[in-house]
């Protein structure tokens, strides 16, 4: 079927994002023609294209049934569950990261911070872990082992362990060597209240440290890149740094980890889902030499590349700059800065701007630049 | 690698087990050379292997972790949390069920009906859910769309909500269409203790209904099979049974579901961890009709045979009538029934009691009866 037939879908998209599929943003790209009938590697990005299939396809059709308790929106990286006093954070991701182990972690590890990540982005301590792992007929025990001994490692780490889990088998051919679901409850910190409904023009826009290790990588594996000094990626728990922000009685608004489609895919969900513009300093993001030569090789924009162990925080103005001295204080975060403001101007839109005073749109990627990252 | 390089493993079976992998337990099977250095289908196949795969793989390495909440064991339906007044059950559990649709239900419904009953089988009413699904690439939109409404109705029908979730796509070749990992929390019923540590000599073992529907329809696809009456799956909800019989004041021990290894794999399941033996009549288990002829075709036994719909509550003696006719009141329980009792004699070991006098050990499977039933 060509994108013709399907008026209402390509109607939605302004005409600049008609001719993206899986690339940056460029207004010279070709025009695919995307099967829009079936699932695509671009529906798992992170970028434009999921958004559609959660907001046209997973949310109309699942969103019937009665809340057993007051729940938030699906669409945070937590869902919040009020009980009696307490009230948790619940999260849920599947690990589909190839390959399984690549510098500086492996899927086991991913399966373990990426969970607590969403849980702390709510504020939330984590309490408890679930896994379910499907792998595949003929996968190595040895490399199940590694990984049981990475996720236990890493949940140690986390200070929080797994609870209950499930294990099912697919037929060889059927899956690749191994997925992991992990879900986690967390208890959110007494007094937070974190979410883009809290967002104001006005606010800052702080990131917790250098960009782009994850997904420079896991792809240095894939493409068989060798780098002088190699990247590593950054996977690491970040409730620490937000329990350090929240302790030290910082007003967060907004708390977003920078995982599929990196701080621009972050911060476009904010700015649209808070109904504010977005003002980058582009000269301010930071992105380590290594990462930046070797987004320069690929043809990749750092900010559109996954970090699994950075987050951008959206704090009232006047605490930025203590934010980032907080932050500053973790491995990882040397680089931590403040990068520009939210608008009460071009709402929904994220605009960076240059050093020679170019601006340029932050858009959402349609769909997919590095596909299976996390 | 041969199985005479695993001695280990291998003393670790009793005799009559060293000839199981993937049949119904005799013993003139022909000893198979099981690779023991991948996973097999058989270790996800509900039986001795998957147990083994569980007990010597997955908990030594994944319990160093430090618990964030009072938690229960990992090997129960769902594990304990305890919040201040609240106890919560947790539970995960994935689907990769084939073929994704079949007479009576569908991969959605499983996958929510299964999580919701692993939560009743701590006497918990669900709370709230996460789903995460692995799509694969060219997975037809319109399937997606028709599970999602599935997922929909059966929430709405068990009385909660999917609250939040998460999309990953994986490669051609590297998924089977769709599957689904379901979370739950349940608010466990203020009063209800229940766990194998209860069940003791003298309990009684009630079945809710009769056996195998699940299993039978799902293989009536499969193999193409024709019957005069068609089975159809019981996928349903269970815990409006459990929450009668907790609210009719019976002292319920112990309740498991009897979905991978069936009827045959929960008592098995009990037995072990509660360290009684359990003594059934034979005669008393129900299997309809059109179960029983399937089975007999397909060489099948139906109390290996996965139902989706039907548990097994161990219950002090004086209640088990009491507790039948509450769940013959529920459709689909028609046939509940005692099957039988738990005894101090032969501990760990499950015996049927023949018409004949004939007694016979029901094992666990060693391995794989029908794989992908749920």
């Amino acid at each position: 079927m060509t994108a013709e037939k399907i008026p209402e879908s390509k109607n939605s998209l302004p005409p600049s994002e008609r001719s993206l599929a899986g690339g940056i943003w460029s207004p010279s790209c070709p025009v695919p023609s995307l099967d829009k009938t079936t699932i695509q590697l671009a529906h798992g990005g992170g970028g434009r294209l999921m958004q559609q299939l959660i907001r046209e396809v997973f949310l109309p059709l699942m969103t019937g049934g009665q809340p057993g308790a007051g729940s938030s929106s699906p669409l945070h990286d937590s869902a919040t569950i009020n009980l009696s006093q307490a009230r948790l954070a619940f999260t849920t991701d599947s690990y589909v990261v190839r390959p399984l182990f690549f510098p500086g972690g492996d899927i086991g590890r991913l399966a373990v911070y990426g969970t607590v990540n969403d849980l702390a982005m709510a504020g939330a301590r984590p309490l408890a872990l679930a896994t379910a792992f499907i792998l595949e007929e003929g996968f190595p025990l040895e490399d199940l082992r590694r990984i049981l001994l990475s996720m236990q490692e890493a949940a140690k780490n986390a200070g929080v362990a797994f609870v209950t889990g499930d294990t099912k088998v697919v037929d060889r051919g059927k899956g690749d060597g191994v997925f992991i679901t992990t879900t986690g409850i967390g208890l959110i910190r007494e007094g937070a209240e974190i979410g883009p409904h809290r967002v104001q023009p006005g606010d800052a826009i702080v990131v917790s440290g250098d960009l782009g290790r994850h997904g420079i990588a896991i792809l240095s594996v894939r493409e068989g890149l060798q780098f002088e000094s190699p990247v590593e990626s950054d996977c690491c728990p970040l409730f620490p740094q937000v329990d350090a922000i929240l302790a030290a009685g910082i007003n967060v608004h907004c708390l977003r980890d920078l995982t599929r489609g990196g701080l621009a895919s972050a911060l476009n969900e904010i700015a649209a889902d808070a109904g504010v513009g977005m003002e980058l300093d582009e000269a301010a993001i930071p992105v380590s030499e290594p990462v930046a030569a070797a987004c320069e090789l690929l043809g990749l924009d750092p900010i559109y590349v996954a970090c699994e162990g950075r987050l951008v925080a959206i704090v009232p103005e006047k605490e930025a700059e203590k934010t980032c001295e907080i932050l500053r204080q973790f491995p990882g975060g040397e680089a931590a800065a403040v990068l520009g403001r939210c608008v009460a101007e071009h709402p929904r839109i994220v605009i960076a701007k240059g050093p020679w005073g170019t601006d340029r749109v932050i858009d959402l990627l349609s769909g997919e630049q590095m596909p299976r990252i996390c």
